[in-house]
């Protein structure tokens, strides 16, 4: 397809698509002349993973390109590429700080996954978000116990088995690994809306009659 | 206490505090001389609260007087000001599109939530939250219907039940609107960093086999 139905196909501009392929997040088309260049399904599902990326998710233009170079090593293990490309994300975690807020966040995100029966691997950069978010909320002042995350973590464990297979409906490695990465991204709004929407209900169901009487 | 001390037990520089009183985030203390303000408990309080919107969840200024006006408000009823503070965080929903997709996330985002017990309420920016993300994913070609929703509805049920009856440990009903806020802002980067680590253990468990074959 030429660069118009890309555009149309993908929805994204074609003037978005040019910045895309200049900035090497997007490989080159098939040039079949000195103007024009043919796209296939592959450039579409990739443009929708790097509009996944940099519009919605908000990752700097840098981080998506390291994001898809692990998606792309194909000598690299799935399981290595899938933590490469996911673990690149931005998680929003603070630099370290070390102060007695972090320490005891450190032991409260340790002590949660081994009781969850997870392994505990202080290289991934979520497990860095973690702690950085109990420290945060420690130095605040507000409630962040093992009681307090296990609810958390226990649902964040039932959700990833329906999340990784709904990866596995995808079928080649590098489509999985493209729809990790994007889903990982674009379900984070549906899981944050769903929380408030759940809140609203919970409250008026346990503070609205209140209120009426 | 004085400054001083509200800033050492806030962890909060007192150039940070002076910038608030002037933002008029925080009321200003009680005048003890020209030069020097009384600080109480409920200033503390409320310095954390600020603290979490503006510098965690970079809700942008004047929104967090809106959210802090509709906790302060006594004379609404308290669901009233919990629903307009919370629902005046933002949600990184985009403006409303009108297309096919948005269309189809509207019934999407109407189904899961009747199918869940939930009253829709269209007004509720956390409604449009999920629009506008359903709507992203449809746009993008990824698969998003009620099927694929119901899991991350049902958990954020089975969460919300939780986090009011966090709420609900504080005891007046102002500490238990901020205590709202700020957990609502504190506890997404926990959920969103556990999301990313159950993930890493169930790819492994299913995944991790494979390669090493």
């Amino acid at each position: 397809m030429r660069l118009a139905e890309l555009s149309e196909r993908s929805g994204v501009s074609t003037a978005t698509i040019k910045y895309y392929l200049r900035e090497g997040l997007l490989r080159p088309g098939q040039r079949i002349s000195s103007t024009q260049a043919e796209y296939d399904e592959e450039h579409l599902r990739r443009l929708r993973l790097v509009r996944a990326l940099v519009h919605v998710g908000r990752v700097p233009v840098a981080t998506a390109r390291e994001v898809l170079a692990a998606v792309e090593d194909e000598n690299a293990p799935q399981l290595e590429r899938l933590g490469t490309a996911v673990g690149a994300l931005p998680t929003g975690a603070t630099g370290p700080v070390d102060d007695a807020a972090a320490d005891a966040a450190r032991e409260t995100a340790d002590a949660v996954q081994r009781r969850l029966g997870w392994r505990v691997v202080p290289e991934n950069p979520a497990h860095q978000g973690l702690v950085s978010a109990v420290a945060t909320l420690l130095r605040l002042g507000y409630p962040c116990d093992l009681d307090q995350l296990l609810p958390y973590g226990t649902l964040a464990a039932e959700l990833a088995r329906h999340e990784v297979a709904l990866i596995e409906d995808f079928d080649a490695p590098t489509t999985q690994l493209e729809a990790a990465v994007a889903l990982t991204v674009l379900y984070e709004p549906v899981l944050l809306s769903l929380r408030r929407l759940a809140q609203a209900q919970e409250a008026s169901r346990r503070f609205g009659g209140r209120d009426a009487e």
